[in-house]
């Protein structure tokens, strides 16, 4: 198929921040944009060719969609896989394909797979309902702390819970979820992998998340990771096999631990560009974003190196300020060697809203983490 | 003035390819912008905010789209200069500034610029019509050979020719214009200068083109130049110089000759992202795009450092082909490493039309210009 022709059309499910700025490497090659979602108002609107408001998670809206495309993709799992499938059957090619995505969306079937195939995760029980747990315990069979997750649609910080006692199981929702061991890993890494149709795969570096001592967030995406060889090539050996396993075509986002006796566990996978990878825009000579559309499109994989060291720090609404966002201090970051924010174009700013990135690069990853810190005393989104 | 509110809007006039890539970087810190051109089709259409069709070149049309933003802009020269003015006046922030793209619009007044503040350029004769100038080499007043050049809107290829002889100047428009000396350079070189409204200022490395050999057409554009420091410094000094002089604001693109006994001459500028400065976008540590809205923003500058070497070739269409385009062996191209292609869009290829560009990086700028060799052999724009 000829890409670069005006009769090929590219769909995406899903109009948010992840498309946007995919879209931007999709007017570099001339690419024609179809883009669904359904907000009027998403980021992707303005940088695609055609925008469709649409339910992405109703089966005749994707299919309807989908039939208008060559080539569909999505910037979100949230969305109608069963469309997905019937679209493949009738020969538009989806990518990544259903299989993927629907063995993805539960946390359960995600996590069967990794044991299927001879993937390390930390390990688990399943449950039909929360309200199954409580017994499992009182049998014996299932022993405290471990950490809750809802198998559907769970997302940090409200389909995850550590639970260290049975009251703690209180108020959460009684869905379909699993109980995870609990990992006490010293760091979380993530490694990228991009495979296209024809099976060429690559990984970008491992990437390290700093987390605050206290709040338990990831403060800095560090790349490379300030790790020996042996464990980095340990986790993109993993990411591969992963990759692999899911004979996965696009960007495979490979969440892992690193366990305290060095050992590397799987601990999610998303099959789309990814926060951890935002640091490639400027660190890496090929983006995440330019590579996810090599990638569905079967062109030839770029150059995942880095240029130079690339640091990633999430801009969060700061506690106690709701309304009209401003960016305080933004010129004086802009004022540091190797600085780059990234703002989303939120209006309004709400406590931990993520409203933007921002990235600092340096030929020495010290120096570049070094300036990171700086940008995080320095910089507050606020309202005003 | 707060660039990051929901208030502040940036009007483009001009929606071509320059416009778009500085578009992208909009995005990226979520600035408001309205652009108009006189084609429904601009580049820009699906880059901004707002766009309006209308003729740049006419007054009232300027004048209106003006008034409705706070900071206005260009990215191509040719826009009404007069009204330009009227909007400085009434308050409105343009830049760069309407005295300098009244001097440098007309290449007569952009020489006597240079001579007027003590920097080096080519001899030249001014001349009210090409007519003017049979009767000053009669009388002896011009000494054959010399580059002819049209005062106004002359752009290489049209508006440029050497006359070697009388005859040279037989078909050529009787126009205001110049009689330059034919330097005998040995290198074309570019610098780009960066400037805000504080006066902060930097410069980009200096960039060396390479040319055919036969076709005189610029081949190869190579960042940093393969020349040594005490010429490279010498560039970015006069570079510097010249920006200074025009108190400019934005980006200002110096093209000089490397003269046969390593003088550096000025020869022509524009206001504006330059195609010398494409290198940038996978090159430096800020694109010249993002840099150029960090200079008329009055934000701090960027560091203009190259994070890795770059090489551009344009993409120019073959000869004998006239039709709808075909990139052939694109996806060969993208196969080789740090080699990313820029496609501007153009539904249609004709002989030398300019249809995109190829960045090539590499740690090395050997390297670079090695692979930047085998692209060329390799891509060509045809019809098919």
């Amino acid at each position: 198929m000829n890409y670069f022709s005006s009769q090929f059309k590219l769909g995406i499910l899903g109009g948010g921040q992840l498309g946007k700025m995919m879209l931007y490497n999709t007017r570099k090659f001339d690419i024609y944009t179809k883009v669904i979602d359904s907000s009027a108002d998403a980021p992707s609107r303005l940088a695609c060719d055609e925008f469709i408001q649409g339910d992405i998670l109703d089966y005749e809206t994707v299919l309807n969609f989908g039939r208008q495309v060559d080539v569909l993709t999505f910037e979100i799992e949230n969305v109608n896989v069963d469309a997905l499938e019937t679209l493949e059957q009738e020969g538009i090619k989806v990518y990544p394909s259903s299989k993927t995505l629907r063995t993805i969306q539960n946390k359960a079937t995600q996590k069967l797979f990794y044991t299927d195939n001879g993937i390390p995760t930390a390990p688990f029980f399943r449950f039909a309902y929360t309200s199954e747990i409580k017994e499992a315990i009182n049998h014996g069979g299932l022993n405290l702390p471990f950490v809750w997750k809802s198998a559907r649609f769970g997302y940090d910080g409200n389909g995850v819970k550590v639970i260290r006692q049975i009251s703690d199981l209180e108020q959460l929702p009684n869905v379909e979820c699993i109980a995870e061991e609990l990992i006490p890993f010293k760091n979380e890494l993530a490694v990228i992998v991009a495979r296209n149709a024809d099976g060429e795969i690559k990984t970008y570096p491992t990437v390290e998340m700093e987390f605050h001592p206290e709040a338990n967030q990831v403060e800095y995406v560090l790349c490379p990771a300030r790790l020996p060889d042996a464990i980095t090539k340990k986790a993109e050996d993993l990411a591969l096999q992963v990759a692999t396993a899911f004979k996965h075509v696009g960007l495979l986002a490979v969440e892992m631990f690193l366990t305290k006796d060095d050992n590397v566990l799987v601990n999610e996978v998303a099959p789309r560009p990814h926060n951890s990878g935002h640091y490639s825009i400027e660190g890496s000579y090929t983006s995440q974003f330019e590579q996810q559309l090599r990638a569905i499109l079967n062109l030839p994989l770029g150059n995942t190196d880095n240029k130079v060291a690339g640091v990633m720090v999430n801009l969060v609404g700061a506690e106690n300020h709701t309304g009209n966002v401003h960016y305080k201090n933004i010129e004086t970051i802009m004022a540091m060697d190797g600085v780059t924010p990234h703002i989303y174009g939120k209006k309004q700013t709400r406590p931990f809203r993520k409203m933007g990135h921002v990235t600092i690069v340096d030929k020495d990853i010290n120096k570049a983490r070094e300036i990171a810190g700086k940008v995080k005393q320095t910089i507050e989104v606020i309202s005003k």
